[in-house]
């Protein structure tokens, strides 16, 4: 599939009569729209000339207070001045890699990792590498062997990329254990940490581990965002960064949009002050933890020949299809048969993941869910078929360049 | 002057006691505060669902046909689909430059430039040649002469960078007949033109020129915002791209930020189709005109020594110092005195402009503007002084490089 044809498929797939079990949006449900509608219009009624107006580059102070305030859930103690405010996470990942890699500098990865991610780090011409990565997390053996190994070839590895609680696509969370080993290999080899960390919070069961950042403050970035937790339509994300990567980060914001919308950073800044915001976070725990067990229970229904793991928080579960059957060659069946996933190719920068796809349980309702494993069992089955007649569907060309968005489809045609 | 200095001069210059002649926030004192705030909760009450959801990279399409329309007032017609809606006209230039320049590409620009624009082509390593600009704007030959001289060099020249309303920082309008040379000149050459516009209805007597985007929509990119019309801090502006442009456009805004604040495009498409906007706008023409007339008075009564011109529109005047005295060398005494300007270097790439400063007069009042000339009077004097004592205050090294967002002064003090 071209990157076009692919863009056509993911059109198809935000049509309403499609379940789609491909993006990454939020629920929106939980929120208490009244509390938000008289935010809203406090910040522009009594703050405009601060609210509507351009701020610094940095981000407003307000909203770094709340942030530094945030952070504390994760064990994070930081300065307001370690934060940098930014137009979703997404942004601070763009920034840091802008800064951080020039064309051909490694950067390691998990295996799976985030597609959004990997997109940020194709776009500046990294050389992208999966490290061996278990149901604790990547393995400290296999960073310290691709260290090695990029470096034998003369070259300089940047940074290892994770997204430590829940991870997208996987569901894993690294282990507390893991987390101190990874710091000390990636100090051991000089190589900085990225910590992106949106789903921190979404744990259904357990509060967060402390973040890495946590526990080797010079040697991590820190994303962070409330996109999950409050609204992604405000895009405000953050980054908390050692001194010498932040300054970088805030001239680096500067050329790009000059500074974050400060009125969405006084409405998030005015919630988070204002508002019972862990209550709405316990409330969204409760919510995705049905989804997922929808999900998952009706997997194991209906669909036992595929393996899907288990997440303990976030919003993906990341399944092992049948065997024979191509993920990225069965999404215009899928799609034609009003269900839609992301391929596991897109997770992987190395042509790997054809056996997976990627389910989230963030936005359908249970019911919703349980309709679109049904309609996925039966393109499933049907695929079987076809490769009990023919042979393995798999191709060696598979798409292996979703576009970033296509973690999130476009909400734009509601 | 280093980086730091001058960004501590800077956080200085955006204390209330400054008079600050250096930034470009526009006044937001004209704002229907009761109606914005309205137009917020609405927002957020009643389209909660798209409006704090994520959206499509290219940006809403409510927003996009509302934007269509506004493109009339410059006399392009084009499609929805032909514009990219981006976090400010800022990060539109910044994609821009992204897809199109490598290390070494050679950008032309006007003489003076806008800062913002030299900061984001610096950091994508552009070779920044200005060309001769007069009061009709850039000159033809100067650019076919540029053109030739880089490709004399074996460089590729990718664009030529216009603020062709009320430039910034000059206040320049480039004439009618000046922008059809320029585009004929541009299409022998194979050069892009990108069309930064973000004055263009801000004219104080006069409707605007058509567009440079309306006479050859294959050879432009417009950058428009809504900062200077509405308000910066929802951070919503956009470009209108040819079809190949636009798609790299889009993929590079999706592996920037994912998408633009569904938020704020929602705020303003729901302004734009439901309030006089073009009312509002007619108001700030007038503001700005008083506060123009106000800061050219007092500077030709109290500092008749400069030479400053006469924009028709926009938010600046460039003035030329007495004989001698240096801009950027003038700069910390000058904010000493409670007054500042940014100097004439920020808008240089090869170390011109140190003659020049930058005067902006829309954001104090009249009174405040005149105050403000005042002081600078004072400082001038005193330069004068030393200068006939010793000699040219001039220094070979001045402070080159501004940081982009030296153009707007923290808000975040407020």
């Amino acid at each position: 599939m071209t990157a076009s044809e692919i863009r056509a498929l993911f059109a198809v797939a935000s049509r309403p009569e499609v379940v789609s079990l491909a993006g990454g949006m939020p629920t929106l449900d939980a929120l208490p729209l009244g509390e938000v509608a008289e935010i809203v219009r406090r910040c522009a009624a009594e703050q405009a000339s601060v609210a509507l107006q351009y701020g610094s580059g940095q981000g407003d102070s307000l909203a770094r207070e709340q942030i530094v305030d945030v952070m504390t859930t994760v064990g994070v103690t930081c300065d307001p001045d370690d934060v940098v405010v930014t137009t979703g996470s997404q942004h601070a990942l763009d920034l840091l890699v802008r800064i951080l890699v020039d064309p051909g500098d490694v950067v390691l990865v998990e295996s799976p990792s985030y597609v959004g991610a990997l997109g940020v780090l194709r776009s500046y011409e990294a050389d992208i590498r999966h490290v061996e990565t278990g149901p604790q997390g990547a393995e400290p053996a296999a960073v310290a062997a691709a260290v090695a190994q990029a470096r034998s070839e003369g070259r300089r590895v940047k940074a290892l990329y994770v997204v430590p609680h829940h991870q997208n696509p996987s569901g894993a969370t690294t282990s507390a254990a893991r987390r101190v080993e990874l710091l000390e290999q990636c100090r051991r080899d000089g190589v900085l940490v990225i910590e992106d960390d949106p789903y921190a919070l979404l744990g259904f069961d357990s509060e967060p581990l402390a973040a890495m950042r946590s526990l080797d403050p010079g040697g991590v970035v820190y994303l962070g965002s409330f996109s999950k937790t409050f609204a992604p339509g405000l895009r405000v994300g953050w980054a908390v960064a050692p001194p010498a990567i932040r300054a970088k980060l805030v001239l680096a914001a500067e050329a790009s949009v000059l500074c974050p919308s400060m009125f969405s950073q006084r409405v998030v800044a005015t919630y988070l002050a204002g508002s019972d915001w862990r209550a709405h976070v316990k409330v969204l725990r409760g919510t995705y933890r049905e989804r997922r067990d929808a999900l998952l229970g009706a997997l194991e229904q209906q669909l036992p020949q595929a393996h899907a793991t288990r997440p303990e928080g976030g919003f993906f579960t990341w399944v092992r299809l049948p065997e024979g059957v191509d993920a990225a060659a069965m999404l215009p069946r899928a799609v034609a048969a009003r269900v839609a996933y992301v391929p596991g190719t897109a997770f992987h920068a190395d042509g790997g993941g054809s056996d997976h796809v990627r389910l989230s349980f963030c936005f359908p309702t249970p019911e919703r869910l349980v309709e679109g494993v049904r309609r996925l069992t039966a393109v499933v089955a049907a695929e079987q078929e076809l490769v009990q007649t023919f042979g393995s569907t798999l191709r060696p060309d598979d798409a292996r360049t979703l576009p970033a968005h296509a973690d999130r489809p476009a909400s734009d045609t509601a």
